[in-house]
């Protein structure tokens, strides 16, 4: 934690209460986790010297209000303008200090008498990129940084590697047996993984702004690739992506014909490096990749997967279908989390690059 | 829980209280596990009626005191032979009513004056089976049964195989990628799995009375499979048994010219069923298959597996030796468990049969 005082005072919270708040801001900011592209999901809690909430807020959509701002516009809303002179902001990720679609929240933070700022996440963003902590600082306002950082910096980790890149974050997610197998006999029916586990990839969804799949998918699946039920609701469907070698796609297949039919994209005999710069440049930060083996594979050992996501039911399944059908392809996976969901494990983790 | 009493009293313990001595004579049963086959692992404990321990046992080894003796002995020693009159014993496992190699335990707490005793698993053995439970309720002294009575069954579960099927429990262990793998690239090094997955496997060995392979591990791998270092104190090295169709088995095998020669056997070409009615005969409750994938899936296939635990590393290994080498074996997996054990992610469970 590196802090930035102008005045030599002491701070009114301790490092575990400025965690707490944090936490508070990056519970808002979750909430925007798939709406913000191409911008970052961030959140903000505005705090009393004594510890009181006196705004909350989260960016929802590129083009609307920041977190910063939504966050003194709920105090104003509740309390009044006088009440925050003096108060705490807790933000996510450095506030812009720039003029885009909105007016810099710098500007806004210094105009509240907001007295201190706490911020998460420096914004990689090259235009930003810690000139707010000079630009406050110079204003009279205090700044504190990298409070629970690593957290902060996982919820802009779409964003993030969009700016460093051009590419989208990609989330590799498969079903599988505990042996590593992605299908099983057609008397067990068309699932390998568990309800609880198809709500949770529901949920993976809807953080993304992108769902790939290969063609042999499309040809074999016939997949929606859409958000449901509560899913779906205060969101745009992802976009779908089709990559295929081969251009025999069904045109009757549901990516093409149901009512999101405009949303479906096809790359035809594209490297897939291309395709990603691609999707960066329309703004696209995160793709889940839906794939069977063969498009995950080709990505894996191209080092385009940047996550991966296992639904591994209680099974052991045998059979020639396998995760990683390609030869000497190997990855190894750091950060891992495991979690029952349902009667499946899921394994979560980064591929080491 | 069945509660047969001959007074109608009330019990001195809660039924919180009773799990709770159970769940320290389970502690101390599990102290036996590896060392008492062809006898189970049972524990005891003795309480006052006030809650205060009196004394602890658990039986080691076949033809020494059982567990329930211990604990008296263990009482009288340390505090004369008057103070368990009217006591309670809680033992993991229905005690013994017949003469074996020891006299019956039913006697010896007859004898000891203690009042009641509280029972964790009804004994599978056919000269038992319940016989305890009218015995001691005869002699005035009361009975309880069916406390914790799932985790006492798990203690005895390789007892309960054997003295149901003549043959022994198998648990079949095998290390893997997180994508069904067996082997890595050679640059790897000889191991998949973790230095802490491979002192957990010095654990499961110490709980087995046997250790099986396939011929092709032996003429690949050449291993010990000893317990070594603490894993080898107070108990004998496991038997080693290699299952092999073919006879060139290389006689500088490690296996054959070690310390423990005299306790290697090789069973060639036998159908496994045999191999395993022939190692139930000769005592042996528990075998821990350390096999690749073909002894592996051979067993699964027909359906001789009991339980399986994979260590997992946090790896995508791609390549073409799978855990499962044979098409359409499939098994579903009950009971699971899934810890991480350093990196790596352990699983285990029971195969539904």
């Amino acid at each position: 934690m590196r802090t930035l005082l102008n005045r030599q005072e002491k701070l009114p919270f301790s490092e575990k209460d400025q965690e707490h708040f944090m936490q508070l801001a990056l519970l808002e900011g979750r909430k925007g986790l798939g709406l913000t592209s191409p911008n970052p999901p961030v959140g903000a809690v505005i705090v009393d010297n004594d510890g009181t909430i006196l705004g909350r807020g989260f960016h929802s959509k590129a083009g609307t209000a920041h977190a910063e701002v939504k966050a003194i516009n709920d105090a104003y809303e509740k309390l009044g303008p006088d009440r925050i002179r003096g108060a705490n902001i807790f933000v996510t990720l450095e506030p812009c200090s720039t003029q885009g679609k909105t007016p810099p929240c710098c500007d806004a933070i210094i105009r509240s008498g907001i007295r201190r700022v706490f911020v998460g996440a420096i914004d990689p963003n090259p235009a930003h990129a810690g000139a707010a902590v000079s630009i406050l600082n110079e204003a009279g306002v205090d700044v504190v940084t990298g409070i629970l950082e690593d957290d902060a910096e996982y919820l802009i980790r779409f964003f993030r590697r969009r700016m460093e890149t051009g590419r989208p974050y990609i989330i590799a997610k498969t079903a599988m047996t505990l042996d590593g197998r992605t299908t099983l006999p057609p008397e067990r029916g068309q699932w390998i993984s568990s309800l609880e586990s198809r709500d949770d990839v529901q949920h993976l969804r809807r953080q993304c702004d992108a769902i790939m799949v290969g063609g042999e998918t499309v040809r074999t699946d016939d997949p929606m690739l859409t958000l449901r039920g509560k899913y779906a609701e205060g969101r745009e469907q992802p976009e779908r992506i089709v990559v295929t070698a081969v251009k025999n796609l069904p045109l009757s297949a549901k990516l093409f014909n149901d009512a999101h039919a405009d949303r479906t994209h096809v790359y035809h005999g594209q490297p897939l490096e291309r395709v990603l710069d691609d999707l960066g440049k329309r703004g696209i930060c995160s793709v889940l990749m839906e794939s069977g083996g063969s498009l995950f594979s080709h990505a894996i050992g191209r080092k385009l997967i940047d996550e991966v996501v296992f639904y591994m039911a209680p099974i052991i399944g045998g059979g020639s279908n396998t995760v990683m059908p390609i030869n000497g392809i190997m990855a190894d996976i750091e950060d891992l989390n495991v979690e029952m969901i349902g009667p499946d494990i899921r394994v979560t983790g980064r591929i080491v690059k």
